[in-house]
């Protein structure tokens, strides 16, 4: 039987228990050209509260009664597709589901043994390459420049602070809390980080960053986009890669007043990493020889079970999470 | 003798009568590298009210007790350097002033019977080469695309909306008033020209922009930019050449919060015309032609006499020009 969960309504603010229900079919068969898979991995981000709102977006939302969205790590059980045979292990499937039927196409094979599998849903897969998306084709971070990013510890922040580090910038990061914001400097090797929780986070940024800030990338909006803004330097660049703290908002606030971007020459310039789909191999390719000697870090918060899936998605929503958030849906293939 | 306009106080929201003073003091000496012009034409621009005022900027202010700043077209009377004679034309020297000494360096030669002198302060000299600079280096407006030019029948909106409309784009102006909307829509060729007064704005730009708006220009912020934003298009550039509804407010409204810029995956990107010093001789090159043969639309409003340029900058500041503002200081070469 497979178990999946479906969109039972929008939800208003956070979701909350009422937005999914569990349901239990039998696993179809596939027709010519898909595969089913038996989830491992469900990766859970940031994007998904966009996906429960039909508030007008760049991809449409999940329809009431579908299986919510979500990348997976899964192993192919039943094959209608020449490409793959049971056992093979794939990224790419999508649903909160133990068993998905999928268009082979939309699965790509991964390597046994080069890496965790679930480090394809994070540092490899679509955070890291956002990461790199970003800062290669927006932030460009060039020696001696600093960069400020925010959900520093986050799938997307932390690559995206060590990408700039390996550029030869100054680094400070902005996280909730002692742990993450120690983390943040000591592991990951970022110059400071600054706790978004403390009072005076405009000073404390200020203090960290006396000749402005060239580079900032923008995961979380609201109040550390306000502290963050009014320091950007001559020619600084904001990477646009999302604004987490207010997704659940039924009102936006506004924003800044875009004066200083005619006096400061900035660029403010959104990113959707499907968009350049050329880069999650160049980064796969990049990065992987990082993933395996150590030096590019991360960090990953397992939630066990499809049935915690949409806790997951809450603390993702709100802080709570350290890392790449993941759910352990199935067991590592033997 | 020579007549001085000179910065007497700053000025809280728009200058007025106490904000210059007018001085006389005998024609300086020129000396070695430097020339002595004769004011033909004066220069009247939004960007002075920056000048005015010691908020941070990207130019330093004017000092109390200082000539105001301002570009000039001028006849040659003394030289004490060998590139000019006494007869010559030139662009160049800065000066609310009836005699200006400047450096040589600071000159361009003009050449007589091409353009109108006037044209070279306006859609040949620094607002077409902003116009120019803004659409080549950040809006880059292809055939079919919708450009909406706010100040559209200002100096640089007036030029940037022809070049987005030789680029096959499709062009909305909004312009303050039904006589510069005629003149934009019958004179300059856009397709449309919304009156930014009219309630509904925003409604009014939605149907004239059905498929959004790819590019905006931005000249003047506050309620026409509210109204311009949430059209953008997926991929729209925003040109952000200047705000002027805002330059005398002493508290900045807010800005319009940022969500969209990553769903849209909009750029909003700044512009000052002398980061990119190549684009004046490109600008003229390519534009004089398009002035000779008529093709490209201008339009000036002369002031008369240098007492009367803190009327010509208040008019500038508060949309009561109409086109390109100079003050006629003195008589054109015999």
């Amino acid at each position: 039987m497979r178990r999946s969960l479906i969109l039972a309504r929008r939800p208003k603010g956070q979701p909350d228990n009422a937005t999914f229900t569990m349901t239990e079919d039998p696993i179809p068969e596939p027709t010519a050209g898909e595969i089913v898979t038996r989830t491992i991995w469900l990766s859970i981000d940031p994007y998904m509260r966009g996906r429960l709102s039909d508030r007008k977006s760049y991809a449409p939302p999940v329809a009431i009664g579908e299986p919510m969205t979500g990348e997976t790590v899964g192993e192919v059980v039943v094959s209608a597709d020449p490409a793959f045979v049971p056992g093979d292990i794939v990224q790419g499937p999508r649903g909160w589901q133990t068993h998905i039927v999928s268009k082979a196409k939309h699965a790509t094979k991964l390597p046994r043994g080069a890496a965790p599998l679930s480090a394809y849903l994070g540092v490899l897969g679509m955070p890291g390459t956002t990461a790199y998306s970003g800062m290669k084709d927006i932030g460009q971070p060039k020696a001696g420049e600093t960069v400020v990013v925010s959900a520093a510890s986050g799938a997307v922040g932390s690559v995206a602070g060590q990408i700039a580090k390996r550029a030869g910038a100054r680094v400070i990061g902005i996280a909730g809390g002692p742990d993450k914001c120690l983390w943040v400097q000591e592991t990951l090797g970022f110059d400071a980080c600054v706790d978004h929780h403390m009072p005076h986070l405009s000073r404390l940024l200020a203090e960290e960053c006396p000749n402005g800030i060239d580079v900032y990338f923008e995961n979380v909006g609201g109040a550390v986009q306000d502290a963050v803004f009014p320091l950007l330097a001559t020619f600084g660049r904001m990477v646009m890669c999302g604004m987490v703290a207010q997704y659940s908002d039924a009102e936006l606030r506004p924003g800044p007043n875009l004066g200083p971007v005619v006096g400061k020459r900035l660029r403010i310039e959104g990113l959707i990493v499907s968009d350049k789909p050329e880069r999650f191999a160049e980064w796969r390719a990049l990065a992987s020889p990082w993933v395996r000697d150590g030096s590019l870090k991360y960090r990953e918060t397992v939630i066990e079970g499809l049935d915690n899936a949409p806790e997951a998605l809450r603390l993702v929503l709100t802080g709570g999470n350290f890392g790449k958030m993941l759910v352990r849906v199935g067991a590592d293939p033997a």
